[in-house]
C-alpha cells in the first residue's frame, strides 16, 4: 500500500475518534488566545529559581524531516549601506524546534495561533526513554513508560507537555539525528511515541501536548504516521525537537511554549524555555 | 539634510558611546543560550499565578512600520489532498509583535540568537502614558516618567523590560495604528521612548530591553532612530508592538520572551507571555 494509501487508512480511523474526544477537557481548555489573565493548569506550585533554553538553533544547516533546508535568508538592508540591518526569511513551519498544532494533521482543528495561552503554560512530565534508545534507535515511549512515571510522579497534571527524552537533542549536529537508512530506501530512524502510549494519555489525561526531542512524534520508521493522527485531530498539540530535556526535572518543572501566533499557521518554529 | 545622513550622524555619535557601554552588566550577562539552567534576575518574587497573551496575532493585515504586509503564506500540503496541511511562510523580521536584537540597528552586536536566556524572563516594568497619550500621539517616554514610576515602585531591577503603555495595543485594526499623515508626506504618528529616557536607563540601570505597544521604539516622526541608535548598539534589545499590558500590574510581573532563535537574526516575531 502507497504511503499516501496508508495515510488516509489511518486518517479514517482516526477522525472517527477525533469525535469522541472532541469534547474533552484540553479541548475546551477555555479563553481565547489573547482574552486576557487566565490561570494556568498547576503550573506554578512555587517560585521557578532558574530558567532553561529547550530551543535549538534554527539555520540552514539545521536537520529536518524532507533533508532539505527549512530556512533561507533575503538579506533586505545592510547596516554599513542602509543604517541597519533587517533579512525577509523564508521558513517551512516545520523547522527547528517547533510546534505541530492541531490543523496539521486535520482539516478544521486549531491553528498555533488559537492554542488557549493557558495551554502554553505546561507543567513539565519527562520521560526518559535515553538507555533504551541508546540501544534501539527505532524504540518508542510505551503504556509502561507512562505507568513508570505515574509510579513515581503521581497524575499526570491537566494541561501538561508530557516529553519524551531520548537523548537525540545531542546527535543534532550529525547524520544520526535523522538516522536516513539509504540502503532500506532511506527511511528514517529516531525514537517517538507508540500509538498505544498516545491512546492512554487521551483516554486518561487531560494533557495539553507531547513533546520529542527528535524530528517527528511519530518514531522515524512510522509509515501511518498513527500518533500525529490520534493526537492532533483530537485538540491537542505536540513539539518536535525540543532541547534541553536533560537539564529539567523529571516533575515539577513548567514548560513556557513560546508558540508562534501566526494566523491559520500549521504550527512552526517556537521559542520554548524551561522554568524549574 | 537626507534621511540616510542624519542616520549616519546619529550612528556615529551613538557608536563612540557604545564602546562605554560594551562592558556593562546587561551586555556581559553570562552564559550563552543554551549553556543550562540558570538563575533569572529578580525575576520571580514568588509562584506566579495567572498566565497572559501579551502577542498580536500575525497576518497579512497586521499593520507594519514600512505600510506593505509583513508576512505571506504558501500552502505547500493540504489536508484533503495530502492528509496533512502545512505551509511556507515568507516573513519580515521586523513584523508583529516582535524583537529589535542588538545587531539590527549595529554592525556586529548579538544577533536575535545570542541573546542570553536569562534576558529573557524580565522583570516587567510598566510606564503608563496612557492618558498623555490619547491628547498627543506624538508623546515619548521621559526621564520623569521613569522617575516617577521608580518612586512608587523602587529601583528598576537588574535584567528588566522597561514597557511603555500608550494605549496603542487597542488602535490595531484601525489607521490610528501606524498614524500615516499623508498631509505631512506620510510621516508617522505613535509614541515611543524619548533618547533622554533611553540614556538613563542605560546610564543607570542594567535593564535587558525596553518594549514599546507601538511599531518602534522611536516615536512615529523620529527622523534619526536616536533611541534605537543608542540602545540596541549598547547591546540592549527592544520589543515592538506588545500587546496585553493594560492587564499587567505596573510592577512584579514577569514577561517570558519567545524570541525567534534565528542564527544571525536581526529580530523577529516572537510569541511574548506575561506572568503576575
Amino acid at each position: 500500500m502507497c504511503d499516501i494509501c496508508v495515510m488516509n487508512k489511518v486518517k479514517e480511523r482516526m477522525l472517527s475518534r477525533r469525535n469522541f474526544f472532541k469534547g474533552g477537557a484540553a479541548v475546551a481548555a477555555g479563553a481565547a488566545a489573547g482574552g486576557g489573565l487566565v490561570a494556568p493548569k498547576q503550573a506554578f506550585a512555587q517560585a521557578p529559581r532558574t530558567v532553561m533554553d529547550m530551543t535549538h538553533e534554527l539555520s540552514e544547516e539545521f536537520p529536518t524531516f524532507g533533508g532539505v533546508p527549512g530556512i533561507s535568508y533575503d538579506k533586505q538592508f545592510d547596516f554599513a549601506e542602509n543604517g541597519y540591518n533587517l533579512y525577509v526569511l523564508t521558513v517551512n513551519e516545520h523547522t527547528g524546534t517547533h510546534i505541530d498544532a492541531p490543523l496539521h494533521f486535520s482539516a478544521d482543528g486549531q491553528s498555533v495561533a488559537e492554542i488557549p495561552v493557558e495551554n502554553l503554560a505546561c507543567p513539565l512530565c519527562v520521560i526518559d526513554i535515553r538507555a533504551r534508545a541508546a540501544e534501539d534507535r527505532d524504540t518508542q515511549v510505551t503504556p509502561d513508560d507512562l505507568t513508570a512515571w505515574i509510579s513515581e510522579h503521581g497524575e499526570i497534571p491537566d494541561g501538561a507537555c508530557v516529553a519524551m527524552n531520548s537523548g537525540w537533542a545531542d546527535k543534532v549536529g550529525t547524520d544520526d539525528f535523522r538516522g536516513a537508512d539509504a540502503a532500506r530506501g532511506g527511511s528514517l530512524h529516531f525514537p517517538g511515541f507508540h500509538i498505544e502510549a498516545t491512546q492512554m494519555l487521551l483516554e486518561e489525561t487531560n494533557a495539553a501536548c507531547i513533546a520529542v526531542d527528535t524530528l517527528s512524534l511519530d518514531h522515524g520508521p512510522s509509515a501511518d504516521f498513527a500518533t500525529h493522527y490520534a493526537w492532533l485531530p483530537a485538540g491537542r498539540y505536540g513539539i518536535e525537537c525540543l532541547a534541553g530535556l536533560d537539564a529539567m526535572p523529571a516533575s515539577g518543572g513548567t514548560l513556557m511554549v513560546g508558540a508562534p501566533k501566526v494566523r491559520g499557521g500549521t504550527g512552526g518554529p517556537a521559542r520554548i524555555m524551561g522554568l524549574a
